[in-house]
C-alpha cells in the first residue's frame, strides 16, 4: 500500500512530538507499505517568522514573505528525517522544488497545479521514508509560493492523488469527524465515514477538521482520506465518494457562535437592489453566508444577511458608504447557526421539519432558515446554541 | 560596474545591521551600478540549527544537514529583501536552487561547479538588487550541499566570475590585509594591495581575512577582489593578479601559536619510513604543517613535524597504535610560527637570511625552517612571538 500522511504543526512543535511522528511513520513502512509524509511548520514557528518580517518591514513583499515562510517546513522535513535515521530507518527530506510541486502564481495564497512524481517514486523504490514540505509550491517563475490556510492538508492530497496513493491519513487533535462537537454535545458519537460532501458542508459550518480545499482536491481526484488522531492509534473517520452511507438521513450536527446578524431595512423595491448590495459586500471581500429577502412595510424591501462577528461593523460600513435609500441598517452579535449535515437527506422529504420540530420542542425560535441539498442551517439566539444542537442531535438518535 | 558584495553572518545579525548593509548596498545602487549581495546566516543561526539537529540525532546524516543548514541563508536574504524594500528599492531573495548554483555532490563540502547567470541577469536588467544565498549549492540529484568554511566568500568569487563582475567586495570586521596583525604589532600598516598568491600563503599561515579556496578561485578566473571593513568607508585592500606589488619584498608578518611539534626518534632507517608516517596522518585526517627529517644516532632517523594543538595527541595516538620501531615520541605544545610572505621574494636571495638575522638580533633561538617560493616560516618558542613578528616587522621596515 502507498500511503499518504499528513501531520500539522502541534504534532512535530518538540523532539518527542517529532520522534512520536517518526515512530507512527515507521510502524506502516515495516508493515511493508510506502509511506509519504507531509509536515507543516513546527508549533508556531511561522508565527515567528512572520514576527521577524513585521520588525523589518510592516508590509513586506509577499513574494520575499513566501521564500522566509518556507524554511519552516524545511525545518520540520529535515530533522524529522534525521530522527527517523536516528530510529534506524533510511528517509529522505524533500521540498517543493526537489519534488517538484508546481503552483499557480499568487503568492501566498497559490494553488498546485501539477505535481512531478519521479523524484518521490525514486525514493520510494529504493525503500525510503519519503517527507515532503507542506503547504508550499513553486511557480513559473521558479519563486516559492504558500498555498494559504490549510495548506499542508491540500499539499497531502494533491501528492496522493498524484502518486495514485491508497490513502491520505490527516493527523490531528481529535479522534475524527463526529455527529457534533463533542464539548457541546457529551453523547456526540464518532462516525466512521462521511461523504466529501458532508465533509465540505460541515468544514463551511465551522466544524471542520479539514480545510474545505483539501477535500475538494479529494473529491475531485477521488483520494480516499482519513481523518485521525495523531496522539492515539483509534481508526478516524473515513472520508469518501458515495452519496448515501449508513443509510443515516443525517450524519452530524454543527453550531457556529461567531456569526452576525446584519439586517438593512426599508431598500426600495427595485430591481437589481439585492445586487448591489452584495456586489459592493464581495468587493470588500465580505464573506456572505444566509441571506434573506422579505418585503417590509410601504412597498420596500428588507436585507437580512449573516457574516462572521468580525466582518458585520465592516458590512455595516460599506452599506452606508454605497447607499443611502434606506431606512435603518443594524447588527445582532448574539445570534449562532446550527446546522445538520447528510448526504441521505437528498432524497428524504421531512428531516428539515424533524429539526425544526426539534427546535419548536425545545422552545428555541428559528430566525433564518437557510439549506442546500445536503444540509439545513438554522439561525437562533447564541445562548440556545449548546441546546438546540443537543435537542437536534437527540431527534435525530445520532448518539446511538 | 557590476559589484558583488558579500556580508558574513556577523554583518546581518540583527534588524539594525541588515539595515546598515541594505544602505551600503543601495548606495552602489544609486550610484548606478549593477548590485548582486551574497549573504551568510544571521550571527549564530547556523550553530542554533546545529544544536537543534544534535538534539535529534548526534550523527545526522550530512545530506539532511545540509536541507537544515540551507534555511539559515535563505532566512537572511529573504530579510534583506524586505529592508531594501522598506527603503524603496526593488531587491529580490535567490537561493541555490533559483540562481542555480550547481555543485559537487558532496555533502557538508561540496565545490560550485557552474552558475546560471540568466535569472541573476533578468533582474538586474529589471534594475533590481540580487540577493543570494552564500554557502550552498545543489548537486546532481537536485539536493542542497554546503560548501564548507568559508563558503559565502567562494559563493560570492564564483558569482563574480560568471557574471564577469568588475569587482567582488569581501566585508569582515577588519579595515583590511595588513603587514602583521595589528593586535600583536602595534606598528602594523594596511596593504592597499596583495598577490593571489601572497593573499593565500597568508590564509594559510593564519593571518587570514578571506579562505584559501575563494582566493584560489579569485586567482583562475581573475577576480578582482577587495577585502573592507563592514564598519566603516575605508578603502580596503585590494587582491588581485601580478608578482611584484610595490616593489616590496615583504608585504607581510605572520604569527600562528595554535601550533605543536611532534618529535619521532629513533626510527629505523629504512626507504619509505617517512612515507609510512605521513601517510597514516592522512588516512586520520592530520594536516601536517612542517617537517624535518634528520639522521639520528646510530643509524636511526629523526623525523619532526608541526599540526596545530588539536591534532596533536592523535598524531602521537596515531603513530603508536602504526608503529612500533622508535625510541621516542613526545609532543611540545609551547611553540609558534613566525613567517614572512611576499611575492617579490622570489626573485630577491637573502630574503629569508635578513629575517634569520632579526631574529638572531633579538636573541631568539630557530628550531626549524620551512620556505615556499613566497613565504620563509620558522618555528620558534611561543613566549616569543610576539617579539619575534615585531622584529622581523622592523627589520624590513613594513610600517613605513
Amino acid at each position: 500500500m502507498l500511503i499518504v500522511k499528513k501531520f500539522g504543526g502541534t504534532s512535530v512543535a518538540n523532539k518527542e512530538r517529532i520522534f512520536n511522528v517518526a515512530r507512527r511513520c515507521i510502524e506502516d513502512y515495516q508493515a511493508g507499505h510506502d509511506v509519504v509524509v507531509v509536515l507543516s511548520a513546527m508549533g508556531k514557528y511561522t508565527d515567528e517568522l512572520i514576527d521577524m518580517a513585521k520588525d523589518i518591514n510592516e508590509l513586506p513583499p509577499k513574494r520575499e514573505m513566501d521564500m522566509l515562510f518556507t524554511i519552516g517546513e524545511q525545518m520540520s522535513v529535515a530533522l524529522m528525517a534525521m530522527a527517523m535515521n536516528k530510529l534506524g530507518v533510511p528517509a529522505i527530506s524533500l521540498n517543493a522544488f526537489q519534488v517538484a510541486m508546481h503552483s499557480t502564481s499568487v503568492y501566498g495564497n497559490a494553488r498546485l497545479k501539477r505535481i512531478d512524481s519521479e523524484r518521490i517514486r525514486h525514493e520510494l523504490e529504493a525503500r525510503k521514508i519519503v517527507i515532503v514540505t507542506g503547504f508550499q509550491g513553486i511557480n513559473k517563475y521558479d519563486d516559492y509560493t504558500t498555498l494559504g490556510r490549510g495548506g499542508s492538508d491540500t499539499t497531502a492530497v494533491a501528492l496522493a492523488a498524484a502518486l495514485h496513493a491508497d490513502k491520505c491519513e490527516i493527523y490531528t487533535d481529535v479522534d475524527g469527524v463526529y455527529t457534533a462537537d463533542p464539548r457541546k454535545v457529551p453523547n456526540a458519537r464518532k462516525l466512521d465515514a462521511v461523504t466529501y460532501d458532508e465533509m465540505l458542508e460541515l468544514a463551511t459550518l465551522g466544524a471542520g477538521v479539514l480545510h474545505n480545499r483539501s477535500v475538494e482536491l479529494a473529491k475531485k481526484y477521488g483520494v480516499r482520506m482519513v481523518v485521525r488522531s495523531s496522539l492515539n492509534t483509534s481508526e478516524g473517520t473515513v472520508v469518501r465518494g458515495g452519496s448515501k452511507m449508513e443509510k443515516m438521513l443525517v450524519s452530524g450536527v454543527a453550531g457556529d457562535a461567531d456569526t452576525a446578524r446584519v439586517a438593512i431595512v426599508g431598500l426600495k423595491d427595485e430591481p437589481g437592489v439585492a445586487f448591489k448590495v452584495f456586489n459592493a459586500l464581495a468587493k470588500h471581500n465580505i464573506n456572505i453566508d444566509m441571506i434573506l429577502q422579505s418585503v417590509g412595510r410601504k412597498g420596500t424591501k428588507d436585507i437580512s444577511f449573516t457574516t462572521n462577528e468580525e466582518s458585520a461593523e465592516e458590512a455595516v460600513k460599506v452599506i452606508n458608504e454605497n447607499f443611502s435609500d434606506f431606512e435603518s441598517i443594524d447588527v445582532d452579535k448574539k445570534v449562532a447557526k446550527v446546522s445538520i449535515v447528510g448526504a441521505g437527506m437528498q432524497s428524504n422529504a421531512g428531516v428539515a421539519a424533524k429539526m425544526f420540530e426539534a427546535l419548536y420542542d425545545s422552545n428555541i425560535n428559528i430566525r433564518m432558515i437557510s439549506t442546500s441539498e445536503i444540509r439545513v442551517t438554522v439561525l437562533i439566539d447564541e445562548d440556545k446554541m449548546e441546546r438546540a444542537m443537543g435537542a437536534v442531535h437527540d431527534k435525530f438518535a445520532l448518539g446511538e
